[in-house]
């Protein structure tokens, strides 16, 4: 089976046994604070009685459901918590498969390399549709992929890795293809509070039996490792879900759950702010290297991530590994992410030696 | 799908909406305090720096999982931590059906409801196998019983719901049987602090690439909330659980693993045995209790619970919910622990207020 992991980790083990100062570029672990909001109520939970301690309702407390329902502006039965968005993602997957409704999923190519991986464990059929030049979804592709087999299609917006913000009337699209050959499309929407271009619109938005949204606070809270995420699911579809939840799981962690409901009510917009504008200087300053270097790139729209295509540097293994060796740089090799790409190379921009490693780039191009 | 959850919080539900005061027994939460060491660590982790709020490696924080390798002296790389026993079952019961070995699971009668809907839920089949009267594995019905459809034989020792400690010899026979049908046999030890017996011997004595043990930290630490279990598999069955981990959860959640490995470290083992001597004393209360009212039970050798059979008052629901509201006690139907206990009633011991409950039946029961 292939997915990310082993080959993020076998790039994330070569850079830390390199011999130089290498700059991680390889992982999506933000690299600012979580809210304040959030340590505190971390703090405050060792203290609670101990009966807070004890299993949380299996689909989440309470309170958060409530919380997201209003933030979301959906009916608090349809919230779901999960364990990270990774579990929310395999639920709704795993709805799509178990409906009888075919067995192939359709994943946007450039692909975040979980989808396939998923789609394998759950017996289903991954059939990668090429997204355009610029990222942004196209229908048309889609739909001369969709067919009774489709089962379910997997959209990611802002997207991990095109940084694309995919727009609303092509989703809509992409739901009514669906719908006509009985199919699911789960939208992940992990990356929601990253939208640099102010144009980003939920899926929520489409009103349809067959779409199903997911999205979590690992990355608007910079807290990855907490696990705390959901989806919101059409009525039909929530009682599978809360089932297979319950079978997996039992129930997600508490005291990530209690601590994220507390820095959701009491977190001001400025520090979405602040992290946002944060990755938008982060992302001026690495661009204007790669102009530097003489690279191809898409500025992104949103997420944490930038592709760039270096003439005459395909971005294989073989050459991210010289990247770590020479240049001291550590990115992900582009055919992690499908046949899209597979020539170049993607940066996580959640360090703060991205500026730095945008001058080791434009240095080591710019000789060349 | 039929598992516990539902029947659980019907019954839940059912005793919050009585008129009168109701002692719950129904649910298996501990409720007595967490190690301080767990309560210190979580506070001291919200003060951590904010590297330390991102993705733990997939299998688990490498200090817990050398940790539970040291103590149960295994391999540290057969140790995957997981989010709670639940999932540790889980991806244990997975590996056994994704092995082409067959569709069948013998489950032990009476079950714990989790098994039969993990198997259906895998695309499994349940067949429940009786145990002897007094809990104690029936060896001879598990040989009849195998086949080779058969692919995954679970058993739980401490038990839920009988408390029966099953003797390591029937165990280890049990394993011979599986061997000879290539099944995988998963022994659930989550109750392993909670031997009050002295028997109690741990399955990974058995030398088998057959078996696989689970186990977690919810019972022994009374932290059921925080999700901290594992599985220990054989070099045969470690990969492909930690792909079904990754691609399912992606990591457990860290400040609960966290706190669970500084507990493990500095937590005096009279932690565990106060909690034991607790449970002994109320187990004598309740049992005098029962026999005042002229019930059977069995006096359990581990675990939390005890099933008590009233002569002429059959353990249904509509029974169980009379009990509710007539006597003021809440237990849980025999029929949700599979077909051999359904004129029965499990108690649960994890109320300060079980010998209160057990004058109650005796009352009630003693008058009739």
């Amino acid at each position: 089976m292939e997915y990310e992991e082993p080959k993020f980790f076998h790039v994330m083990q070569y850079a830390a046994a390199a011999d130089g100062d290498v700059i991680d570029m390889v992982s999506g672990n933000p690299d600012w604070e979580p809210p304040t909001a959030l340590r505190d109520a971390l703090g405050e939970y060792a203290e609670l009685p101990s009966d807070a301690f004890q299993y949380p309702p299996s689909e989440g407390l309470r309170e958060l459901r409530e919380s997201i329902a209003a933030r979301r502006d959906v009916d608090v039965d349809r919230v779901v918590v999960t364990n990270g968005t990774g579990e929310a993602n395999y639920l709704a997957m795993a709805r799509a498969f178990e409906r009888d409704a075919g067995s192939e999923a359709l994943l946007m190519d450039p692909v975040y390399p979980y989808y396939p991986g998923k789609t394998e464990l759950l017996g289903g059929t991954p059939t990668l549709v090429p997204t355009n030049r610029d990222g942004s979804l196209d229908v048309d592709a889609v739909r001369d992929a969709a067919s009774e087999d489709t089962a379910l299609i997997v959209v990611n917006t802002p997207n991990n890795p095109t940084g694309a913000v995919y727009d609303l009337d092509a989703i809509r699209e992409v739901v009514a293809v669906a719908e006509a050959v009985d199919a699911l499309v789960v939208v992940d929407e992990v990356y929601d509070a990253f939208d640099l271009s102010g144009s980003f619109e939920s899926a929520l938005a489409i009103d349809s039996e067959n779409r199903i949204v997911t999205s979590g606070f690992s990355k608007s809270m910079a807290i990855t490792g907490l696990r705390v995420g959901y989806a919101i699911l059409p009525e039909s579809h929530v009682g599978s879900a809360k089932t297979r939840h319950m079978l997996v799981n039992v129930a997600g962690s508490r005291p990530a759950q209690y601590a994220v409901t507390h820095a959701l009510a009491e977190t001001d917009p400025s520090y979405y702010a602040a992290n946002r504008e944060l990755l938008r200087d982060r992302i001026d300053a690495f661009t204007d290297s790669l102009d530097a270097a003489g690279a191809e790139y898409t500025r992104p729209d949103g997420a944490f991530y930038v592709l760039a295509r270096f003439d005459g540097y395909p971005g294989t293994m073989a050459n991210v590994k010289r990247l770590i060796d020479e240049v001291g740089v550590a990115g992900m090799p582009g055919e992690t992410f499908g046949t899209a790409r597979d020539d170049w190379i993607r940066f996580a921009l959640v360090t703060p030696r991205a500026v730095e490693a945008a001058e080791r780039l434009a240095a080591f191009f710019g000789d060349r």
